[in-house]
This record gives structure tokens, sequence and C-alpha cells, in this order.
């Protein structure tokens, strides 16, 4: 995942790690400095990555990384380069160390280093209402209008010929060209993504962004959540209609027309030429191909292969829907 | 379609219109000028028309247009005093032509035109909030409250004594008495409606309007399009609950109660006393008479006579839906 | 029900209700005062009560209040001290007589009364952004955010350690320590709650507020209304995703977990440590049990008992859903 936005705090001393995770030192070498926490197939000799799941062993057994956290019963499949740091609840551990190297990414109070946008080097080149504030690190291309009352908060990248309405808030996002958001959007803010605890629950960083690519429009009073490890990615010439949840780290292809108060649920993976009937809904961790029709109201609770039609709830082929129901 | 907000550009020379559609001249009449794009109904001597469907062969057959965008098959229902210009698809040519003569019916950049309220007339007549903005062609009635930081783009009629909320966003809508909008609304931007193509999808107009009539209230959140070619119209005293959606062209009756987060797909019909339950939602093109109760959660895809109760997905009536569910 | 933020115009002249509710002074006792109208059981000697349903017979039977509005056939069950006051349609009639007592908790007009938070004396002990407006009778604890544009209007307790979002809007609310509540929220407004009729509803009071226990966080998006006659109350530590919508006089209990686009609807009451998956709708005056799981997109009907897993539309047990759904 490319990951300009968020600041890594590292290299952080493993000794440190050892602490947080209250293991001992069982490995001598609690003075080596590790750069950043990155997934199995990212992660270089100075960094420490994460394996929770048989699914990710092929990934394991290649990973460069110096440590791991992972389970008594995966540990074996690391290459002996790699250290285990055997623990109870991997992502419960994944999320104490990322939030040492990125501590930025885990509350999402609003931004208090905005400034009105006629005190910035935007006030010549943006056409732009009443009351426009603009964080820091935001670029801005050719020919753009923000409406009024919008904040464009931190780590934002905005290209050329962009539209953004008002009442609408943008952070840690790259927009590109020709893009349109409408009015009242929450954009770029973490996910619904924390670990359930009792009395207090337990938050996990969100060091990914929304990627809006050329040519999409997002419809007003739509929100769309940053990724937690990888990235939200609306694919080139989307549009989504008013109302809509685009939960964190959900991809979303080219072509692909989305009703209105339609959900997608975190980490699902929509292709290109896809077209979702309003307020459908799609589960969590899902994939559905390209050239897929869903038909308005589903819900759609398992994988659908390219180019079929689907309805119903749960979501079957349209055929069978419209006979079972006739 | 009574349509007072839409600048006309007209009139427009014949010949510019052959060349957007990529028409040869074949009726040897390229400098006569075109008033304006109406319905075949609506249309004038000096007007261009469309007929695109069997449909309306009716009102084809008598319509006062000069021109009209159809096809090979259906020009044949056409007067001898009206010429057909034969296109592949009617509705993009239509699109393309209404763009010429509504050039600003396209797209919904934010109004960069408004002043705050204390510099206009409205200073003394209205009570209102902070940082509330007002645009061009705005008339607002007796005893009117409008809350902070809510825009009144242009083209906006608001009746005597009612009541907006905050951080609501209003356009080209016509407001009777006595309505009140609440918080976080946004009224009267175009609607999801455009032609898709690979690439970049192609936005056609939408020159209607939201008209609100009297005794109304709509709940926080909500966003009500205006119509394409009509308009979109809630009746006299009815009422919108939180986080709902009414897209373009959708007429609602009078007396009718519509619960939280309901979605009503465009073009569709409701009528008069009618009850929809939370979270239902109504495909396009649909018509619901009166004195209808649909349920909440229902997906209504087919029309609903008058005076029937019907819940379910798709919705049947709530009788069988009971029976089968029990 | 503890009510401390609607001013009691109280007392009212018995007369003055007689003229109201269009009744003859049977009572002879028209210059007495009534000091507030309450529940049959809340209701003390010089309160006004009502008793609309035969459930509430054990009730009715021990209320101390001097006069009841109620029908010909309840008021038998009454106490010989207090008197009946029969009518069509108590629910109306109690609804008059609440608005002479609280004619302040019919409408939800924007706060006019508001200032700049620079101007309040919270300037120095809460961090908070551009354009924050603060009205009367509010407090905020230590260590406080509250973002821009955002508006603390009339009768709201914030705790310590809250972050509130931008563009957010709350009123006659409780909020309690590490509550963090997202960006473009409204919460604390009147509830979706009046007579139907014809040409004119009838809007009901709502003198509830809503309670946010501590450590909750509410998602961008989200609006919470507060309660007619009773409070709309979200327990400790409980999770809502964005685009949530809560009902007035719902309660959630604590430890819950709510996803996207969920909908609660009115005087519904949810246990703790429940889940509810993206975009589920729960009917009015349900009960779900503790430690349920809603599958999303579920449609609840009817009451859920403890510790049990419920999905579809309607609600069925998730053994049974997944069976008849293979």
């Amino acid at each position: 995942m490319s990951n300009s936005f968020f600041i890594n705090k590292g290299p952080v001393l493993f000794h440190e790690i050892l602490k947080i995770l209250k293991l001992q030192n069982i490995h001598n070498q609690k003075n080596i400095k590790l750069n950043d926490i990155k997934d199995l197939y990212s992660a270089n000799n100075f960094d420490i990555t994460f394996f929770h799941s048989k699914k990710y062993s092929e990934f394991a057994k290649s990973t460069k990384a110096l440590f791991c956290i992972t389970t008594e019963s995966l540990k074996k499949d690391l290459p002996t380069t790699c250290f285990p740091l055997v623990v109870q609840n991997v992502l419960i551990s994944v999320s104490k160390i990322t939030s040492i190297f990125y501590p930025d990414a885990i509350n999402d109070d609003f931004d208090g280093s905005v400034i009105e946008i006629n005190q910035t080097n935007f006030n010549d080149r943006v056409i732009y209402g009443k009351n426009v504030l603009i964080g820091k690190n935001v670029s801005i291309g050719k020919n753009c209008k923000i409406g009024h009352n919008t904040i464009i908060e931190k780590n934002v990248s905005i290209g050329d010929n962009c539209s953004i309405g008002s009442n609408t808030i943008i952070r840690n996002s790259l927009i590109s060209n020709n893009v349109k958001v409408l009015d009242n959007c929450v954009i770029g803010k973490h996910g619904f993504g924390f670990f359930p605890n009792k009395n207090k629950n337990l938050r996990y960083p969100h060091i990914g962004i929304v990627i809006i690519e050329e040519n999409c429009e997002i419809g007003s009073g739509s929100t769309i959540d940053r990724g937690s490890m990888s990235n939200t990615v609306i694919g080139k010439n989307t549009y989504l209609d008013n109302q809509i949840h685009i939960a964190h780290n959900v991809k979303i292809g080219e072509n692909s027309i989305i009703a209105g108060q339609v959900g997608i649920a975190g980490s699902s993976i929509i292709g290109s030429n896809v077209r979702i009937g309003g307020q459908a809904g799609i589960s969590g961790h899902i994939k559905v191909g390209n050239n897929v029709e869903i038909g308005g109201g589903s819900g759609v609770i398992k994988n659908i292969p390219d180019n079929t039609k689907v309805m119903g709830y749960p979501a079957k082929n349209i055929r069978e829907f419209l006979r079972d129901n006739k």
C-alpha cells in the first residue's frame, strides 16, 4: 500500500515492541531498530509484519521481515530469517504496534490546523465559496471549484477540473481529475474498525486513504471511509448517487453505477461495469465480479461471479428471484 | 412543465442543431431559428420536440413542433408539418440539444453568486442564523426562519411561515407556506440522470425543479433531487422523516407519511394518503395508488393499486406476506 | 422521566384545560391550578395524567393525579381521588395539554440564541474549530474538541474528553465522558411524532432528551431524535457506524455494535451486547434482548429473545434463514 499521508514515527526500538506485547526478550535483540510495520509481502529486512490466517501461508514463507506477530500454530510457516512473536490475538497486537508507528491514524478529531482559503496560495487559483477551510499538505489542480463551508482537511490531493460541493469534509484522500463531489459528504474519515472490548472498545489505526479516480461523481450525503491497512478505491468514471456509504478498504472498479442509499461493507471488492440498484447492501469481504447487475434492495452475502445479474435477499440469480416471486 | 428557473439560451439556429446531431441538411432550412425544446404535447410551431417510444404516438400525431428528434421506425407517426430528425439514440440526442438551450441545467457546481443575508433586503423580514447565504432570484415570504450555515442558492421561492433548519442547501425549488425543512438537507440538486458511457458518462440536463406544497415537513439529512424534463413534487401536508432520498421527477400526493431512510427512485408517482414504513424502497417509474400502506423494509418493484396494503421484498399483499412468513 | 431541559410553563388553571378539551366544568373546580402533566405513575396530587390503554390499568388504580384524560370505558379503573376527563382521542388531547405546559417542545426551529464560542467562557477550556456556535444552558467538560461549523444548541451537557466533529448539530442532549460524535450528525431534534390530520398534521410535544452514555461513538451523517414522553438512550460503549437513524424514545443497551445505515424506529428497546449488521431495520415498539445478533439487511418486526441470532426479512432464527436460502 502506498501510504504517503500518515507519518511513520519509526524507527521503533524492538525493546519497546516487546514491552507493549508483554513478551520476554527471547531474541536477545532488544536494541534493534525497526523501520515500519507492513504486510507479509511488502515488509523489508528491518520491518515487523504479521501473520494471522493460514490463507497467507505462501506470503509468510517468503517474507523478508525480521519479526512477525503470529500464533503458536502458524509460526512454523515463517522462514528462519524471520523471528516469530507469538501472541494470543494477532490483530489486537498488530493494532497496538501500528499505533506506535502511526499514532495519528487512530483518532479522527477535527483538523484544527486548517486555515481560511483566502489565506492560502489557492486564493488565486481556485474558485471558492464562503468559509472554505484548507488543511496542511493539500494540493489542488487547475480549474477547480470548492463550495461554501467545505473543509479540505489535511492530506488531500485534488486534480484538475474538480467540483466539490458545499458542506463537504474531505481528508486523507487522493482525488483525480474531473471528479465531482456533491454536498454534505464526508470522505476519508476512519472506518468502523475496532476490537470490541467490554466497557471500552479498542480502535485500530486506519493508515489507508481514499482514492477517487478520474471522472467519478459522488452524490450528496455520501460517506466514504478510508482504509485501515489498505486503501478505499473508487475506480475511474464510477458514479455514486446520494446517501451512499462505502466502508473502509472497499475497492470499486471502473464505469460502475451505484444508485441511492446503497451500502458496501468493509473490505469488499466490486468489479468494473457493475450496476447496483438503490438500497442494495453488500456484506463485508465479498467479491463482486465485472459486468454484474445487482437489483435494488438486494442483500449480497456471497461472492458474485462475472457477467451475472442477481437480486433478492439473499441475492440470487435474477431469473430465480423472479420465478420464486411470481 | 412550468419552467421558470432555467434560462433558455434560444433561439438556436437549426444549422447548429444539425451540426450537433451530425445530420445532413435534408430540410434545406438551416437558417431557421428554433425557440425551445419541449415535449410533443407542449411544443409550438418554432420548437423542436422528441419522440422515442411508441406509447407517445397519439401525442406525436398532433404535435405542432417544426422538428422532431426520433427514429427511422417511429417517424411515420409524425404529421407532415413536422420534419423528423432521425438519430440512433433519441435520448442522447435530446440531451445534447437540451444542453444547448439550457446550458446551466447540466452541472450543479456550488452557487458562487450568493451573498450574506444581512446584505440583502431579507435582513429585516426573515429571522436568520449565522452565516446564511442567499443566491439570485430568491423570494422569501412573511414570518420565515432560516438556520445557521444554510444556503438558499439561486432560483428558490419560499412561502410564508416556513422554518428552514441549519446546514441545509436549497436551489431551484418552490416551497409553499408553512413548510418545515430540517437540518442537513440538500434540495433541488440535479438527479442521478446520465447516459452511461465508457470512460466518461454523459450527464443530461435537469430543467425541472422541486415543488414542496404547503404544510409539508422534510426530515434531517434528506435529499430531494429536482426533475430532469418534469418536476419533483411533494404534495400538501406530506411528512418525510429523516434520511429520506427522493429522486428526480418523483411525484408524491397529499397527506402522505414517509418514515425514515425510505428511498424513492426516479420518476415514480406516489398517491395521496399513502403511508410508507421505514427503509422501504420504491423502484423507478412505479405508480403507487392512493390510500396505500407499504410496510417498513418493503421493496416495491411493480405498481400498487389504490387502497391496498403491501409488504415484503418484492412487496406483495400484506395478508399474503404475513401468511408466507408465519 | 427526568426532564431538566424543557421549561414547564405551569401551573395552568384547570379552567384553561377544560376550554382546550372542550369539556363542561363537571367538576366545579375551574380555579384549581395544575402543576404538570405526567404519566400515571409519576403524577403527583396537583398534576394531570392520562390513561389510554387497558395495559396501564394497574398504574391507573394507584395514580395520585387529580385529573386524568381518559375514555368512557377506561375511567372506571381510576381511584375516586382522580377525576376523569373523558375525551374522544386521549393522545390528541394529551398532546394539546402537554403543549400548554411545554410550548417549547413542539417546534424545532433553529436556535437563534447561540453565540460564537469565542464569546463564551468555553473559549479557554475547549479546543474548537472555526464558526462554532453555543446555545444557552450548555456545559462542556474538560479536554473536549468541537469541530468546524458545529452548533451546540440549547440544553446540552457534554462530559470530559469528548470529540465532536464538524458540521454537527446537537440540542437537548446529555453526553457523557469519552464520547465521540463524528461529522454531519443531527442529535436531539424532535422525532417523527405527530397525529396525522387531513390538510395539516398535528405535531405533539417532544419533552424527552437524548442521553449518550460514556465511551460511545456516533458515526458520520447519523440522526438521533430525542424522545417524546421518555428519553432516547444510547448505552455505555455502544458504537454506531455512519448514516444511522435512531428514532424517538429508542433505548439501546451497553457494548452494542450497530453497522452502517441501520434504522431503529420509535420506542424500540435494544439490549446490551447486541450486534446489528448494516442496513438492518427494527420496527417501532419492538424489544430486542441481550446478546442478540441481527444479520445485515434484516427487518425485525417482532421481539427477539436474549442470546439469539436472527437474519432475514422478516428476521428469523439464522439457522432457519440459512436453511431456507441454501
